[in-house]
């Protein structure tokens, strides 16, 4: 052990202890929590907190800092018990643990300025760090990034999605820690206390990979020193530690996941048993000062000021054939132009959303997350939570494949702008397994989540500068089929909003559309015209937040006949959406869309046998 | 290479041309597909349809054939031409391929006899697979399954899981082989040629390894053959192919990924060029015979038939304080006890879903899945599609880990019976990322899952053994909080029922619940009494198939007041789907949801705070 170093190892054990005591003590008072899942990270935390990481103590969000994100939510109580030992939160708000008033909720959550990204969701905080680290790029800075995940979520499918990601992308100054207590929920881990089985796992995965004794401090620190040391490649630190450590009733035991102690003797007993273990120090631990800019670039307060990109004068003319996907990836290359912090994910789908015109222009601003739509989203989720403005795209019924992210994302309330091409059975021969028939149901259901759906190449260029300007989670649906502009360059959009695209005196009846089923509510019009008979056309381009003062007023003039067409199941789309929207009018709605499982075909053939193209529209009017 | 072995090599290749023409021309006549990506694989495919797998031709569910599943979903084409060339399929039906008509779709679904799961979101056909050896140990057959994947796919995080739990469960009749044709869809794959790289990960979760040259006959036969000699895990064998093999215009060539070639002279010269391959050989290639039962156990002919199980009578008594989700960890326990097709997953929270009660009861039908939600579902999936009654549980929230699953099992309809607890916010303290408040709208969106809801323990044993024998998926949501037992052991219930509550002459508003809202309204109806006010209380226990008959006329009775309060979000839960129900008469409803992203608290104080409690249910009525 070097000289200077034995002197740094009493202070942080006693920094352990604390945060053992705080972490019980917060617990019991709540009633519940994860205190043994607390206790196994004790030595880890204090090793990161008071001597690995750079950061300010003061000003957790300064864009210079470390970034430390809890992987394993759960043991959320030693994170705030950190943030009190620096002096960020104050001892007594640590009681508050779990309770409606209080900010520190049972697993973390961004309305703390110190966390990122939520966590709770086992196996997503290392995506997410993913993005971070990778903004740490983007923005020239030296932060490092540090992640500390639990032995049991290292059984998720998202944890080796990150590994291959973080290893292809060469991030160094990504360091993970896993906490192996070798006991999940229910029983013994999957891998158990057998270090060998993750280290090989980790290395064959292509990371750096050191096998320490997570409550030797001295060996902790010496890891972290040789993660910071390791070039070329991230590097996890597999922590063998006990559940419970320091509270022997506990102390490696099943049967004590997720149980607070009680109030009384039995806490009394272990904070005495936990107060018994500091030891002499010669000045007590320090947390670091504050931070002033990174080695490789100006503090951030001297970097300029981000611009706000523009999508120009869009270059489509009335009358163009174009589809939503690809007019999607033009206007976001434009958009990249001015505006350094648009970054755009792909899942080697690029060349189908047509994001790869953004790679194009902008290289050092796209990643290539691969198949692993987990780590797609996770890693945007990650880049969004550290300023940037990040466009995910897929295939939209492999948005699905991350939908635990994107409910994640939705409680972090993160600036992430997801989209998702291929919609509905208008793809075609491809069949059901490529066709989202329920994505506008998966992000209609988070409250928070800004919903569009444009139906031709200028909307789609107009709502794409809009979401990327709008705060919070937003997703864009884009089509396959090549669609008519309808709309002109000067026409206005907005978040919320809609367009009347046919209307007159006599209208019988409310037709509202999105994407492709616009124009069939347009051939509907035309059809109905040769017969006499008027209907309003709406393009709900804006599902959440919906317009429905315009809605009721079109619900009201067409005398309560209300008509939507959707290519998307029945449940969670537009016919849900206005159905919800129209209800305070006492007006209901009349639903085309998919009822069934569909099959492969062509487009149109599809679209008439699942009953919404215009001869059912039609159909459904005059009925 | 052994002189018996010698003489098999060229019928095999010829097998594989005739593979790659069929592929090519059915394709060609879709005018769409991927025929690269079919040529890869074609060695591969000819040794197993035609020397490595014991099936009968003619009888592709014949319960003791080997298994194939092709998890790389887009090579369709060369599945439907094996099944052409063993002589299933009459060779024109393979020029049917993606249309509307025809059952050879774009991707794999059931519709086939032969297919056992849709396929064609990457990364789950494997998962499916493990289920699918893991029945061939329920129903003591010796049937091996193979599982082809593609490269690209490697890099989806459930591939992983797979592996994990694979080997964990030293699934020695499971085989692999990975296609690595090199490049994906939008450029080279993630490890590219690389098969260490591949090997190395493979090895280190568990797996033997094999890496062959793909379009070696020979060795791809040796590598099957070492992968049946390989006893306690399964064997993964990596083929190093050519993507578009044989093909000299495409072979190896990026930008041919899901491309047809153009009938006319391009398809002319392909064909040509593949006919050219054909060699000598001493006697066509000859596909297995019948299959007569497996060594270690009888043909399935003389198995005894499988037997209807029973909860028998609910132990429980009016009154009685039981959560839903211990009723349904018990009643599951009692339904295994007569049909061994009974069979539970688990993911490491056995102790709160309350599945351990199965487990303790049933070992040997209990699978654990570790914190790893797509293996569950997807080891579900393919556990159904051989005859199981599977019911994989974890907390709901976490379900939607598996949301591209749920869709594809609903795509493949197969017989999987999920369950998700801690529904709400009414699990309190633990806070949103552990809140189901989406689940309802991610299981409604598809048509064909059944969604049921129960509210009390005596319901959730009944609705339990009804979604047992109710074919198709199935979805049960339980609650945390202890209900009281409201319904006693005569009471019928019905999928696609409902429960009048309480009701009168003088009702002024239908209230209607689901789950713990069920005692919420009760509270409001005692509160409304009190005032002389009386309303009709729906418990709503099933929301699809929903009653829309009694809602109809519950609308009706109280003049078109309807209202819904629900522990979920506004989107796709028990509004929506009254909403939708009641439509038709002309009614609208009120909906009482939680509309924001909740916090930690206490769950009586979470169900107020959010506005689904008594009082706001009365102040709804009385307003």
């Amino acid at each position: 052990m070097p000289v200077q170093a034995s002197s740094r190892v009493a202070p942080l054990k006693n920094v352990a202890t604390r945060l053992r005591i705080d972490s019980v003590r917060s617990t019991s008072e709540a009633g519940s929590g994860h205190p043994t899942t607390c206790a196994s990270a004790a030595e880890v935390v204090a090793a990161l907190f008071f001597s690995e990481m750079r950061y300010d103590p003061r000003d957790p969000q300064n864009p210079d800092n470390d970034r430390f994100v809890l992987s394993k939510g759960h043991a959320a109580p030693i994170l705030y018990a950190a943030w009190a030992e620096v002096g960020f939160l104050a001892r007594e708000q640590l009681l508050t643990l779990r309770r409606l008033d209080s900010d520190l909720e049972g697993h973390p959550t961004p309305r703390l300025p110190f966390v990122d990204v939520a966590t709770g969701s086992l196996g997503q905080g290392i995506t997410a760090a993913i993005g971070i680290a990778l903004n740490a790029r983007r923005i020239k800075s030296d932060y490092r990034t540090y992640v500390l995940l639990g032995d049991g979520e290292s059984a998720e499918g998202s944890v080796w999605e990150a590994a291959e990601t973080a290893a292809h992308d060469t991030l160094d100054s990504l360091c993970g820690i896993t906490d192996v207590n070798g006991l999940g929920q229910s029983g013994p881990s999957i891998w158990d206390h057998d270090m060998e089985a993750y280290a090989v796992k980790w290395r064959a995965f292509g990371w750096h990979s050191i096998v320490v004794d997570g409550h030797d401090v001295q060996a902790v620190l010496d890891g972290f020193e040789e993660a910071r040391r390791t070039k070329g490649r991230p590097t996890m630190i597999l922590a063998r530690t006990i559940k419970g450590k320091g509270i022997s009733i506990a102390e490696g035991k099943p049967g004590w996941h997720g149980k607070a102690f009680k109030k009384g003797e039995e806490l009394d007993k272990v904070i005495k048993e936990l107060e018994s273990q500091f030891v002499a120090e010669d000045e007590p631990a320090q947390p670091p000062g504050p931070r002033r800019g990174g080695a490789s670039g100006p503090p951030a307060t001297q970097r300029p000021a981000p611009k706000k990109g523009s999508v120009g004068t869009p270059s489509y003319k009335l009358g163009d054939s174009v589809a939503t996907r690809e007019a999607y990836g033009a206007a976001l290359a434009k958009l990249g132009n001015d505006d350094d912090r648009i970054v755009a994910l792909d899942g080697d789908v690029k060349n189908s959303t047509f994001s790869e015109k953004f790679e194009e222009k902008h290289p050092g601003r796209f990643y290539q997350s691969y198949i692993a739509e987990q780590v797609l989203i996770g890693s945007a989720m990650g880049l969004a939570s550290r300023g940037a403005i990040p466009f995910p795209s897929t295939f939209a019924a492999f948005l699905t494949r991350a939908a635990d992210f994107v409910r994640m994302a939705a409680i972090s309330n993160l600036n992430i702008k997801m989209a998702g091409s291929h919609a509905g059975v208008s793809i075609g021969e491809d069949g059901p397994s490529q066709m989202a028939l329920e994505d506008l149901a998966m992000m209609r259901a988070q409250p928070n989540i800004t919903v569009l759906y444009p139906c031709d190449a200028m909307s789609t260029e107009r709502l794409l500068e809009l979401m990327a300007y709008h705060p919070g989670p937003t997703y864009m649906r884009t089509s396959r089929p090549k669609t008519e502009v309808i709309y002109g360059p000067d026409e206005p959009f907005a978040i919320g909003g809609l367009k009347v695209l046919r209307k007159s005196a006599n209208d019988v009846a409310t037709v509202i559309g999105g994407g492709i089923t616009v124009f069939e509510a347009l051939k509907a019009y035309e059809e109905l015209q040769k017969r006499g008979v008027s209907i309003r056309v709406i393009d709900l381009y804006s599902l959440q937040p919906i317009d429905f003062g315009s809605l009721l007023q079109s619900a009201q003039a067409t005398r309560g006949r209300v008509i939507t067409v959707e290519d998307h199941y029945a449940a969670g789309g537009i016919g849900d959406a206005v159905a919800a929207a129209v209800a305070p009018g006492g007006f209901t709605v009349e639903r085309l869309c998919v009822r069934e499982i569909p099959r492969s075909g062509k487009p149109e053939e599809l679209v008439d046998y699942y009953g919404i193209s215009a001869r059912h529209i039609v159909a459904a009017v005059t009925r």
